[in-house]
């Protein structure tokens, strides 16, 4: 299969084609690369806005009204749901997205869910690559919605050019998820489902946080109560998200940003890549035999990979890093 | 620096000795491969506890209160705190471990806390060597914290032959965590801060849950209901744990979760040899060039990423792959 036609087709708007190219790139296949380059000159056009959160704040609800706000401006909109992987089964939970489908029969929205199926670096790979994908077919904004807490969080940055931290009320979740380094990441603060009772002191908790960084260098973070369900407080948000693109957008400012979101790409890419290498240098039935042995406390895990390296790369000298 | 030298003194019991391995390990120096040999096969011995959950629901405590029993009980204890990246400044957040000074002092354990320096799958594998070297130090028992949500948990069933989930009543976190993957790592819950309202119907929401799955094989997770800081339940969780490590210990059984560990553990080491390769072959302005041409789309990720993959590991065909 030859993707660079795929690729032209997704240039041209076809969407089935862009369905078909995530999936290749999910798939880990190989060879894709020329296409994801002919993808890159096409894209760069959308905004691309990420929403993250720990589970239960609302998340897909903001994302829904926010998707419906940009398609009554007429804007093409592309979703991209990140979710989390069950590390046992390798499959997707696909959570409460039943909402969805009245934007999914939209054809101005493409909608993409996405769970790992494993590989380093993987997910936030093929989160870049979809994203990618859905700018070079079209899509005029871009929603990367994740879920949350710790060092997941992080990938979210390396996608997209506003991030969006949906909390809510109750439970001090806020300052210890600030204390998890989301202060770091958040251009905006949305306190959700405002109607329960702490909605204010949350924020107010939140602004105090905020405050206590003395140098914001030019942006500094507002915090918005909301009802995504109710549908309120979503202008402040669309229009704060709107600020900060503004602010975002000159090309010269935020290099740091960009070059470290590139920085990062490029490191999930090569990963990526020697990853399918040994996968198709090594068979599964020679892995299974190292895994057993290593699992049977016969084989150090070292030992075995640089078993595993010496024949997915020969030629490079991974001794002595390995 | 021969690091075989530092392996040999750890198995005599020198603590500096792993204190400083451990430091090579996070460092990603070059060359600690043959003294990662010597210290899997002097490892082995210990029991290794993981203990995760979402921020502020007493994790911590919960460690040290199960380290104090296990000193008790005589045995000298290993504890690997894992803590969440913040993403800029690359430093960990250290969090509330002021009672852990209580333990420092105590010449039977090893307290050390890591935060990922970055790199792909490396505060992962950095985490594991931590473990093997403070087993092969000669703790019996190790426990690894993790801070959990997500993906991030998928580490610690890699690490621990027996977890532990804790929650605490209230917001309605236990169910979401659950959906978010949870139920399928977790050996044993605790319902934490069982003083708060609500912990009864906590447990209760969890058990419904547990029931829903048909088999166990073997082992269904008991729901504890326990508070670290009143020291309320922590028999009946050592209790469990216990008879989860005496059920898990059967060397026949559990194969496949020791061969997913074992998997893994092989590519996280594959992979941090390759970044370490790459950092050695490409100089930092090189790869400062590179990331700036992408940062300012002058250049596609996948093009750089097949040049730095070139020149750091020539021989190895990537070309296809990337």
């Amino acid at each position: 299969m030859n993707y660079t036609t795929l690729a032209r087709s997704i240039i041209r708007g076809d969407r089935k084609a862009a369905a078909r190219l995530i999936s290749v790139v999910e798939d880990e296949e190989e060879g894709y690369g020329e296409a994801m380059d002919m993808i890159f000159s096409a894209s760069g056009r959308a905004g691309v806005l990420g929403i993250t959160g720990a589970p239960g704040v609302g998340k897909s609800t903001l994302v829904f009204e926010l998707a419906k706000g940009f398609r009554k401006e007429g804007k093409s909109v592309g979703i991209v749901a990140v979710d989390p992987t069950s590390p046992l089964t390798g499959g997707a939970i696909l959570g409460d997205r039943i909402r969805m489908s009245e934007l999914s029969s939209d054809p101005g929205v493409f909608i993409r869910s996405m769970g790992s199926r494993g590989g380093t670096g993987g997910l936030s790979l093929q989160a870049s690559a979809t994203v990618r994908i859905l700018d070079a077919l079209g899509c005029e904004e871009i929603i990367v919605e994740t879920v949350g807490a710790g060092q997941t969080q992080v990938d979210i940055m390396g996608l997209a050019d506003t991030v969006v931290v949906v909390t809510m009320p109750g439970s001090g979740d806020e300052v210890q998820s600030i204390k998890a380094g989301l202060l770091e990441i958040a251009d905006i603060y949305v306190v959700n489902k405002m109607d329960l009772p702490g909605s204010m002191s949350t924020a107010a908790d939140l602004r105090a946080m905020i405050d206590l960084v003395e140098d914001w260098k030019g942006w500094k973070p507002p915090v918005l109560l909301a009802s995504a369900s109710g549908a309120r407080g979503l202008e402040e948000v669309a229009g704060s998200i709107r600020r900060h693109r503004e602010w975002f957008s000159d090309p010269e400012a935020h290099m740091e940003r960009r070059a470290s979101q590139a920085r990062k790409e490029i490191y999930d890419i090569i990963a990526s890549g020697i990853l399918r290498a040994i996968s198709s240098a090594v068979t599964d039935e020679e892995m299974g035999e190292l895994v057993r042995l290593v699992a049977e406390r016969k084989m150090s895990p070292y030992d075995a990979a640089r078993k595993v390296a010496g024949s997915a790369l020969p030629g490079a000298d991974l001794y002595k890093a390995l």
